[in-house]
């Protein structure tokens, strides 16, 4: 009655370095093991955001292609967008306090692409979600970027970080898509794999 | 420079025994510490839902009348309410069980009302966010409430449990305020207490 329903699931292979999408897969009861393949990020410059982010889950994914058989990867690509722009990661603290400043009392949507591959076939989907940041004050955005050294995450800001507590007024979608997997749908298509 | 912005403030003390809002205002990077006194959590039927999250918090707030002087005392509370009913703790299983039954494939709302004890003067404001669960399957639920026992908990689901990952599908409004405490307001209150 009460096991978790993929407890027959088969083994799922978390290819993402990021502590914050193995916490969520963790909180979601699923077990997993991570492998890590270097994998370029580049993508052609054609793509709209949407397609961005899932055409990098799917290169992530496509590093497996040969390396599995009766497992699930599970990849994902996580991008913030702002007037059609893309804000990746930044590469100094002062590219971060630009970043911030740019989201600074605007609404930016965040795009978490995700691929499954299962059976030599992939999954893909994304989700989006809209962040309303209100208007953020120089100092704490210093004390953040100082503090917090956000150089490993797109658009400089952790949504469950200090400057999310205090800057995020309002979201409009799925909070754990923001964070970096939007658990409800992958939750979903994980099911329908079967 | 990089002080946190509260550096100099006056000693918090958290009136709240919940460890997910002591757990946010420690993200806030917010010293404090926690101090409890039972209250009677009744209201008069009359009340709206905004009212009641405000009057309980305030209740809890003057508990600690006589006893403070130049500390904040933060209290907090949190309702759940579908239909203008307002949702409280289960008291058992299946009051769980029914109560996220009632819940799936709906929005409702959630209402932190917030007050803040400083200098014999009452600070109060409230923060409602709207929670939108998909169609949640029986099996899903029996393995959440036998597996997180979801007892202290108005509505009988946290957020960031199985059951707030797989079932919600988006949310409209501040995501700390569905935890237990809206952490952008209470930022933006505290900030302009001094």
């Amino acid at each position: 009655m009460s096991n978790h329903p993929f407890s027959n699931f088969p083994e799922i292979i978390l290819a993402s370095k990021s502590p914050r999408r193995q916490e969520l897969l963790k909180l979601m009861d699923i077990k997993f093991r991570v492998i890590l393949k270097e994998v370029d990020e580049s993508y052609p410059e054609t793509l709209q955001p949407e397609e961005i982010a899932v055409y990098i889950a799917e290169k992530k994914a496509h590093a497996f292609d040969e390396a599995v058989t009766n497992e699930i990867v599970l990849t994902a690509d996580t991008i913030v967008c702002i007037d059609n722009k893309i804000l990746g990661k930044p590469e100094s603290a002062s590219m971060a306090v630009e970043m911030l400043q740019l989201l600074s009392g605007r609404m930016h949507r965040v795009i978490t692409g995700v691929s499954l591959l299962y059976q030599q076939k992939l999954h893909s989907f994304f989700d989006v979600s809209e962040v309303y940041f209100n208007q953020l004050s120089h100092d704490d955005i210093i004390y953040y970027v100082n503090k917090y050294q956000p150089f490993d995450k797109a658009g400089s800001y952790g949504i469950q970080e200090f400057i999310g507590l205090v800057g995020i007024e309002k979201i409009v979608g799925s909070y754990t898509n923001v964070v970096g997997l939007p658990t409800e749908k992958l939750y979903k298509v994980l099911k329908n794999l079967l």
